[in-house]
């Protein structure tokens, strides 16, 4: 019996569950948090992992780990890996946890980001600010999500507000964007280097917060995506990367604009679950025990829209044709991920329901 | 949160939960066996249902109660349903439990059964057999399944060894029925009456057990897909049924014999987890539930094959496309159901895999 272990007990680690216990395997997963929606499925040690004996019950009997979120300490994950394997390896998640990083390792391997500077004082700040123009957004480099740590400056009077609210942390400015829309890519590549990558898709946010993506992305330039594959591909032989990659882009005058990176599973690839051969969860542990990869291939095009904060009315939900309903286990709470809806047609009534208790969805 | 209560821990319960924590549903499961399929992934009580304490605590707090084994005792079920709702209700357990109280209902509703008579002693079955004919079946009236509890007879030499190893037990003495395939149907009902059925599957069975679903069934003359929904709307009305039922036929010189029903999902639905807009499993919850009806649509034609007592090689399983793997987490046991594959083409490379460990499967 196969057990994988996972850093991490949210939704992304449930729905690596739900893949994983179709091929046999078993669960064991890692998060403070009491009901966790991964915890609810499968083995949970409801810990802080950097206690020792807890790492010792972790790892026991486990024949790999992998995480669901990007800020797992890069120390923890390199001392599991001296016990057992650990995907994806610890220099993805050192690569990605710090924009600054991330972003020259775009830059050398031929991704163009937006331009960037790093800032280290207000002086940096006022200097990076003339170099780039307005407007320009301000970025903690570290353990940003979902639009947190993220300020706007319109003009020289914003430099003041925005280093009071970010000062005491490493920060980077970074360039604005005017770009068409926003895309991403899944990779994924197996132990033995082989990768496959899905098709660009179509994200939209709102808040900060991805809401809804169209897969594929609709009227691509195909040439659009044979860059992405092929800068994904770049990425992960750099890394020497195993499990799914999500890297971020925006669409800008016909070309790709690198915008972030997420060494894991990622909410914009959850349309692959009904929408794709082989879903993303499925891919993910597939790479990292060493698998034949599953195929990529799309079966149907789709969208998917987040639930976030509240539910909508469930029932009339799940009575229009095509909708598949995917629920975390967890308590509404404003701005919450608690859910996603994959549909195959339909997608404005399913718009209509959502907007009562979401904003984003309104007309 | 709505908790679901099963009776049965084996792999039809397990791929109810796997349907139902998508639809954001929590289950409890009540089953002696230590290591049960579904009690890797849910919560379970290991326990004999017939003790008083037991039942409290697998009552507690749960929404509705179903059932995942047809042998479910009456008494049982209709002493839950004093305290929670169970669903099928337990008229249609105690209709299914008994050949003859089964095929009885069939002929009832107009579902030509093979032609049968009830043997309650030696004088019986020699009476039934100058009535029916050479070869007929001798069958138990109870807790058979997969082909235990059946024996053959072809002539008048063959009833003092059948009496003898059935003799002790209520029997059924059914004709031999020279049909052209096996075909089932899966029929679902909601609480308020509301009907969808699945398209007839062909399968094919080996050993008594079935080895092979194709779905839908090829070549099939549409008057049948009419006629089996039909027929499974009468039994389900009769029964005041609620969740999905399954009947197995016989086809016959272009008509359909009815041979046997199932009060649950059932092996030979399998195939909608993958190919239909809305699997077996989450209808079965979705009727239960009192939610709305999932579409039955076929979403891809496909195949099913189980994998029974020895699990071929999974590498090179997974690495062919199109392929769909579900392991139930049970040990391997000649005989014993540990998996099923779904496959989108490509069966003969699959058949080839199988072949190795299951006879069934070679040429």
């Amino acid at each position: 019996m196969t057990t994988v272990g996972v850093l991490g007990a949210g939704q992304l680690g449930r729905m690596l569950a739900l893949a994983g216990y179709p091929l046999g395997l078993r669960f064991r997963f890692l998060d403070p948090a009491a009901d966790a929606p991964a915890g609810q499925l499968a083995e949970h040690l409801r810990a802080e992992p950097d206690h020792p004996d807890c790492l010792d019950a972790f790892c026991d009997g486990v024949s790999v780990v992998t995480y669901e979120f990007e800020n797992v300490p890069v120390e923890l994950a390199r001392s599991i890996a001296r016990r057992v394997p650990v995907y994806p390896p610890p220099a993805a998640l050192e690569a990605s946890q710090d924009r600054l990083t991330e972003k020259t390792l775009f830059r050398e391997l031929g991704l163009e980001p937006a331009p960037f500077r790093p800032v280290d004082s207000r002086d940096d700040l006022a200097r990076a600010a003339a170099d780039l123009g307005y407007p320009c957004i301000l970025k903690t480099r570290r353990l940003g999500y979902d639009g947190k740590g993220q300020h706007r400056l319109d003009g020289p009077d914003d430099l003041d507000p925005a280093w009071d609210s970010h000062g005491t942390v490493p920060l980077i400015l970074e360039g604005f964007v005017r770009f068409q829309r926003e895309l991403s890519i899944l990779a994924v590549r197996g132990r033995a280097g082989e990768v496959a990558c899905y098709p660009l898709v179509e994200n939209h946010h709102g808040g900060g917060i991805l809401r809804r993506t169209i897969a594929p992305a609709p009227d691509l330039n195909p040439g659009l995506q044979a860059d992405a594959e092929d800068l994904a591909r770049r990425v992960l032989e750099r890394l020497d990367y195993v499990g799914v990659l999500a890297i971020e882009f925006f669409e800008c005058d016909g070309r790709l604009i690198a915008n972030e990176m997420a060494p894991r599973v990622h909410n914009s690839g959850h349309w692959s679950i009904e929408g794709a051969e082989c879903g993303q969860f499925e891919n993910h542990l597939r790479a990292v025990l060493g698998w034949p990869l599953g195929s990529v291939a799309v079966s149907r095009p789709c969208e998917m829209f987040n639930l976030i904060g509240v539910l909508p009315p469930l029932e009339p939900l799940l009575a229009l044709p095509g909708v598949h309903l995917h629920l975390y286990g967890k308590a509404p709470r404003p701005g919450r991920k608690l859910g996603h809806v994959t549909t195959f047609g339909g997608s404005d009534a399913v718009r209509q329901l959502l907007a009562a208790g979401d904003a984003s969805f309104r007309p």
